[in-house]
C-alpha cells in the first residue's frame, strides 16, 4: 500500500507544483516567471520527489512512465494498474487544491485554460494535431530512453533523480508552445476535468501519445543496451 | 554552542539571500531577475549553507523544520528551542543587513513591503486569507515531506542539499504571488519587525500556517516510510 | 554499432532540444524562454544524455568532441569516423522532426534561420567573421579543457554529466548573440542543411573554428595535467 | 608551475564567462538574460572548472579565495602570491579576449562599462559607497563560509564545486545592482584595465572590501567549525 501512495503524494506534487507555477506565477506582472520558470517547476516536481521516495515506490508519478518501465522491463506486471490509478488519483486531487488556491483571486477564470493541454486552437501556439501528436510521442520517447539509461547500473549512481528531473525540464523548454506539455496522462487529467469541455475532449491525445512514446523509448534503450551487454 | 551559532549564520543567509534578492534585484529596469530569480535565491541559500553547515546543525534554518523535523522523530527535543531563538536571531539581523545595503540607494520605501508576507490586499497578487493559509499549509507540508525523504538512509547519500534547495527553490516558483512565500516563520519576522503595522499584524498566520503543515509533512512521509520498512 | 546508435540518439535529442527550444519557445510572446532558457536547453541536452548513454558511447555528440578527445588519447582512432557520421545522421533527423512539429504552425517560416549559425549580417547581434572566429575557437577550447578535467581520474566521479552539461550552456550564455553558438559542427549542420543557402554558405566555419578549438583544449588540458602528474 | 597555469587558465574562464555574458548577452534585445543569465554564467564558470582543476590547483580563481583559505589554514603560504599573480594575469588576458570579440560588433561602447564594479554613481542602481563597502564585504564572506564548509572532510564529497559555484551565482542574484558584484579582485581588475578612468579609480574597495570579507568568513567557519570537532 505504501508504494501507491507514494506514487499518489508524489503525483499531487507534480501538479500542484508544474501547473500551480503555470496557472498562478507564469504571468505575474512584470515579474512573472514566464514558460522558463513553469519548465523550471516541472522538473523540480520530480527531482524533489525521486530523492523523497525513490527508495519507495521507484517515483514514476506518471502512467506513461509506469508503462513504459513495465515494456522495459523495470516494472512488476502486477504493480502496473494501481500505480495509474493512484498518479489519477493524486494528480485530481492536486487540480482540487489548485483550483481552491487559485480561486481565492478576484477575476481568477477557469476558461484561461488552468494549464490545460491541447492541440489546434488549444494549443499555446496554435499548432496542428499533428505536430502535438509527433511532440508527445517524441518527447515521451526521449524521457523513457533517458529514464531506462539514467537507472542503469552502469549509470552514476544516485544522481538519477537530477537527470530525470532535469530531463523533464528540458522537454517544457521544448515544447509548451506545442501542447502547454504533458508526456504524462495523469498531469493532463488532473487539471481537464475540471475545465471539461474541449479539455476533457482534447485527453484521448494526451493518453495515447505519451504512452505510445513511453513504450517506444523504453524499448528503443533496452535494445541499445542489450547490444552494448553483449560487446 | 557551535550548532546554534551555525543555525543563526545560516538563517541569516537564507533571508538576505532571499530577501535580498526580491528587494535588490528582482524588479531592477530591464534586466531584473524576477520570481524566477528570486526563487533561485532562496533555493541556493539553503543549498549552499546544507552544504557548509549540514555536518554541524543540520542545516534546519527553519522553526517550521525544526519542529516538523521533532515531530518526525529526527531532531532531539532540547535543540527545538535554541534553534528557533538562533534562527530567528540570524533572520533579525539579517533584515538589519539588507535595510542598510537597500537604504543606500536614494528613493529606497520601507513601505514598499521589504519582502515581507502577507495575504488578502498584502498578497502579492491579492489573494484572500483563506488562499494564504492553505498555500502556506500545503507547501510547508510538501517541503517536509521532501525534507524526511531525502535525508532518509535509504536515499541517495549526499545530496540531499540539492534536493531539498530545490523544493525551496519550487515553492517560491509556485507560491510567491500568493504570500510572497514564507514556509519559514523566521524568514517572514526577519523582514516583518522592520515594516511594522500590516506586516507585523499578519505575521501570525506565517507562524501557524508553516508548523502546522511541517509537522503534517514530516508525520505522513513517516507513516508511509514505516509501511515501507515493514514490507 | 550500439555505440554508434546511441551516439545517433544522444545527437538527435541535442539538436532537437536545442534548437528546437530555440525555434518554438525562445521569443513566445510575453512568456518566451529568451536566450537563458535556450541555452539552458542545450545543456540539459548533454546532461541527461550524458547520464543516459555516458556508459555506452562516452556521450560527445559533437564531432569537435571526438576529435578533441582523440588529440587529448582518450577516444580510439577506429570511433572517429563513425561517431562522426552517427553524430551528423542523429543532427539532420532532428532537424526534419524539428521542422515537422514547427510547420505545423501557421506562418512558420524556414527563413526566420531555424536556429543556423551564422556571422556578420547572419550574426544574431551583427557581430563580425572575426568575431564569430574567436569565439568558436575559444569557446570549444574551453568546453574541451573542461570535458578533459571533468572525465579525468582525479576529479569527483560520476558527475562529469552536470559539469559538462553545465558548460555548455555556460557556453550559450555567452555567444548566442556573436554566432547564435555553435561549438558543435553537427548541431550546426543539423539545421543549415534545411535552411539551405547562407546557411550552409557560412558552415564552414561551423566545422573549423570548432574542431580546432577542440583539439587546442584537449591538448592544453593534457600538458597541464601531465605536470600535475609528474608534480 | 601547472598549479599557476590551472588558476590561470580557470581565471581566464570566470572573467571571459562571466563578464562576457554580461557585456554580450544580458540585455540583447527581447530575449537577452538579464541578471539572472549572468548569475548563472558566473556561478557556472566556478562550477564547471572545479570539476575541470579543483584536483590541480583547488580551483581558487580569486585572490580573495586564495588569501582566505590562506587565513582558514587550507592555503600554503608560498602558493598564495603566485596564485594571486596568475588569477590577475588570466583575468586581464580574458578581458582582452572579450574586447576583441565585443568590438565586432558595430556600436560597441567601452564607456558602458565593460561589466566593470562601480559604487556610487558608477553602482549599476546608484547605490552609496557604503552600501557598496557592506555588500562586498559580506557577500565575500558568506562565500569564503560556504567554500570552507562544502570543503570540510565531513560535508558531502565531490559536491563542492556545485556548492561553491551556485554560491557564487546566488551572491551576483543578490548584489549584482549594488556593484555588478566583484567578491572577487582580480575579475574587477580583468575588465577595469580596459575601461580605466574611473573603473580603475574605485578598483580599489574591490581589492579591500573582498579580501577582508573572504579573511572574516573563512575564520569565523574554522571557530564555528573547530567548536564542532570538539564537541
Amino acid at each position: 500500500m505504501n508504494k501507491y501512495l507514494a506514487e499518489l503524494i508524489g503525483t499531487f506534487w507534480l501538479v500542484l507544483g508544474g501547473c500551480g507555477s503555470a496557472v498562478l506565477a507564469a504571468a505575474f506582472p512584470e515579474v512573472g516567471i514566464g514558460l522558463l520558470g513553469v519548465s523550471l517547476a516541472f522538473g523540480l516536481t520530480v527531482l524533489t520527489m525521486a530523492f523523497a521516495i525513490g527508495h519507495i515506490s521507484g517515483c514514476h508519478l506518471n502512467p506513461a512512465v509506469t508503462l513504459g518501465l513495465l515494456a522495459g522491463g523495470r516494472c512488476p506486471t502486477r504493480d502496473a494498474v494501481p500505480y495509474i490509478v493512484a498518479q489519477v488519483v493524486g494528480a485530481v486531487a492536486a487540480g482540487g487544491v489548485l483550483y481552491l488556491i487559485a480561486s481565492g483571486q478576484e477575476g481568477f477564470d477557469l476558461a484561461a485554460g488552468f494549464a490545460s493541454n491541447g492541440y489546434g486552437e488549444h494549443s499555446p501556439g496554435g499548432y496542428s494535431m499533428t505536430a502535438a501528436l509527433v511532440t508527445e510521442v517524441v518527447m515521451t520517447m526521449m524521457f523513457l530512453f533517458v529514464i531506462m539509461g539514467a537507472t542503469d547500473k552502469r549509470a552514476p549512481q544516485g544522481l538519477a533523480p537530477v537527470a530525470i528531473g532535469l530531463c523533464l525540464t528540458l522537454i517544457h523548454l521544448i515544447s509548451i508552445p506545442v501542447t502547454n506539455t504533458s508526456v504524462n496522462p495523469a498531469r493532463s487529467t488532473g487539471v481537464a476535468v475540471y475545465v471539461g469541455d474541449w479539455a476533457v475532449g482534447q485527453l484521448w491525445l494526451f493518453w495515447v501519445a505519451p504512452i505510445v512514446g513511453g513504450v517506444l523509448g523504453a524499448v528503443i534503450y533496452k535494445l541499445v543496451s542489450t547490444e552494448a551487454d553483449e560487446a
